[in-house]
């Protein structure tokens, strides 16, 4: 294969997007030539954009089995995702889908399972793993620079949403259009990043999830969360969409100091001898270790993806099919962070620990009494932008 | 009365402090008249430094009854400060405790309603209450500026103490000698400081304590804790003796924005229009409410406690006793920070919920069996500064 044709499913604001960068040849080894939209004014836009260059389809199982292209990206609403990229895959596709990897981990552990089977190039458009900050993060605590860590908090409360715009979606903020808030629609990089960057999977969470706070609307629009990890290190994550300004910090302690990203900025705190070791040879009484304040420059050696985000993603993707190289973001990976995301809501619900893996089950369970008991007074129902059966 | 007398009882790093700004006489009001400490060698001390101009005494009811004072600060270990004020009181003498009030809300309760009987004038050495930065938190939330309060986070994990820190006295970290860890012996001002400057105390709390991580003791020196207030805000508290370097960082928002106070700054971010107003009325999709960052100026009009923290509060106290004006930090404010300190204690123990005020009998047997199951290879027992009858 010299190129990758790639067909858009959903053309949104994140699909459209995607087809613009594709359409101007800006990721090597890779071609537009199919998009898919239930709405006749998306098709409409794509045939003004690209005219007849790229085939457009209504249908999503009809571009799948067109023979037009080799590989799909998946931009429709979250629950659609492993079940589009399910379809893809037993069509022999390789598919890319958009955060998050689906609403419950039972759906998308499923398309895991598929994935494995299927030997095709799955990923996971987890952009932020490009961005430098984050990547020089993993870089300093997979190295052990930061030594064993100790403390992970994130205070990712920068996430204002206005009642206008929950009110701009009939599907937006319900449980069975979304199937969760903040968490699921604001916070899957985050919650991406806190386990990526670290290397740690919580071994157990409690969190308070509050629902429409200062909203009219039914699901978490704030969450303050607390995890334990294996090695004993604890972790906070509060988010919000209410708080105005809010705060974007991740500050993370380790056996060697601690780091701290705020505003763009990363600055790591970096102990002469290890807190361990000054601990094991200090004598004296109030003392503690030397440490030096370092301002990290995150825009060295970082060059592979510095053409944007999402693009990187892609190009990644489409390097993963030419060459086989590996995968930034493995569309597996997608459970990760939902399974953190999934433990906030159920620890909420159950008023109770969660440890993980979660009873995948019980959380399928609760989603469904949260659908089933919504008195949201927006039209519930998930907007037909593709008919995929009914099962939703 | 023109000038008040005071002894002071307990001669360590504290009690020492206040004799010398006292024999100096930089409190306005006020004269060092008497000692007391059961070390021989504070005593000597004592009479080296003042001579014969200052009574000295190893029994602390002889010094309350010896008429040589009109009132006395407190300064022994936490158990003893309820105690000791209650006999003071009882012989009619005005008191200023060294925080915390004490260990277990039961004993200060008990305090304030016996302070409260007799009339006299009862402090608590909350010196941070002085502080310009908190002072001015304190002002602006008072004062509507940042509007409802909506979070606190507070992560205070700069309370460094080595293993050498922990050995270098017997009762240290022990549920015996001190009744607690990182809560008890490091917080108290913070915990204070969390309700005062807020005006706000939780409604309930779950904590997660750690005992004795990274380092050989019994009680807690990690805490993550959640707490809920009656107004629907939450905030949490996070603080460690085993992070290197620590961090000092409290951030409350508000309907009107958001405070941050770091490395001895303190910025406001201010809403041109409260966010409930911009909600109320925005259409748009994506905006937030326009904001101000503001640098504060925390030194203007703050000359009344400029000669220093310690030294600021002896003086409120001595004023309240010679002309009746308030307290800066009554006594009676000292049961608040311990309520929260020990419901976060109660919450680890009993892995729930604590709703506050807590259930006292239940945290007082609690510590009891703490005590009882202690396996510290310290020699458990509080240093003999003073016979109080052998209650402890």
């Amino acid at each position: 294969m010299d190129k990758v044709r790639i067909g858009i499913v959903g053309l949104g604001n994140m699909g459209s997007m995607h087809t613009r960068y594709l359409f101007q040849n800006e990721v090597a080894g890779a071609e537009l030539t199919a998009v898919c939209d239930k709405q006749p004014d998306r098709l409409a836009w794509a045939k003004e954009e690209f005219g007849d260059r790229v085939a457009r389809f209504d249908d999503y199982n009809e571009m799948l089995a067109s023979g037009a292209v080799d590989g799909v990206i998946v931009n429709t609403p979250h629950y659609f995702h492993p079940e589009q990229a399910i379809l893809a895959m037993r069509q022999g596709l390789h598919v890319l889908i958009e955060k998050p990897a689906g609403v419950y981990t039972k759906q998308v552990r499923e398309m895991n399972g598929i994935s494995a089977a299927s030997g095709k190039v799955f990923g996971i458009m987890y952009n932020q793993r490009t961005n430098p900050l984050y990547a020089k993060l993993k870089d300093l605590i997979a190295s052990g620079e930061l030594g064993e860590i100790r403390r992970t908090n994130w205070i990712i409360t920068d996430w204002y949403r206005s009642q206008s715009y929950y009110d701009s979606g009939s599907w937006r903020a319900t449980w069975a259009g979304e199937g969760g808030g903040v968490l699921i629609n604001q916070n899957p990089h985050q919650l991406d990043l806190w386990q990526w960057a670290t290397g740690l999977m919580p071994k157990r969470i409690r969190a308070f999830c509050s629902f429409g706070k200062h909203r009219n609307i039914e699901v978490e629009n704030d969450v303050t969360a607390y995890a334990e990890y294996e090695n004993g290190a604890s972790g906070v994550f509060i988010t919000s969409t209410c708080d105005a300004p809010g705060t974007n910090r991740l500050e993370v302690t380790g056996d060697r100091g601690k780091i701290v990203i705020e505003d763009g900025n990363m600055t790591f705190w970096r102990l002469r001898v290890s807190e361990t070791e000054f601990n094991r040879t200090y004598k004296g009484g109030f003392g503690q270790p030397e440490n030096w304040k370092i301002d990290i420059s995150v825009n060295d050696g970082m060059t592979q993806f510095d053409m944007g985000q999402h693009k990187g993603i892609t190009q990644n993707w489409v390097n993963a099919i030419l060459k086989g190289t590996a995968l930034l973001a493995p569309g597996e990976d997608g459970i990760k962070g939902l399974m953190i995301s999934n433990a906030m809501l159920l620890s909420t619900w159950i008023d109770d620990w969660v440890n993980l893996p979660i009873d995948e089950d019980l959380f399928y369970e609760k989603l469904q009494e949260n659908i089933r008991r919504s008195t949201s007074k927006k039209k519930v129902g998930l907007p037909q932008i593709l008919d995929t059966g009914g099962t939703y």
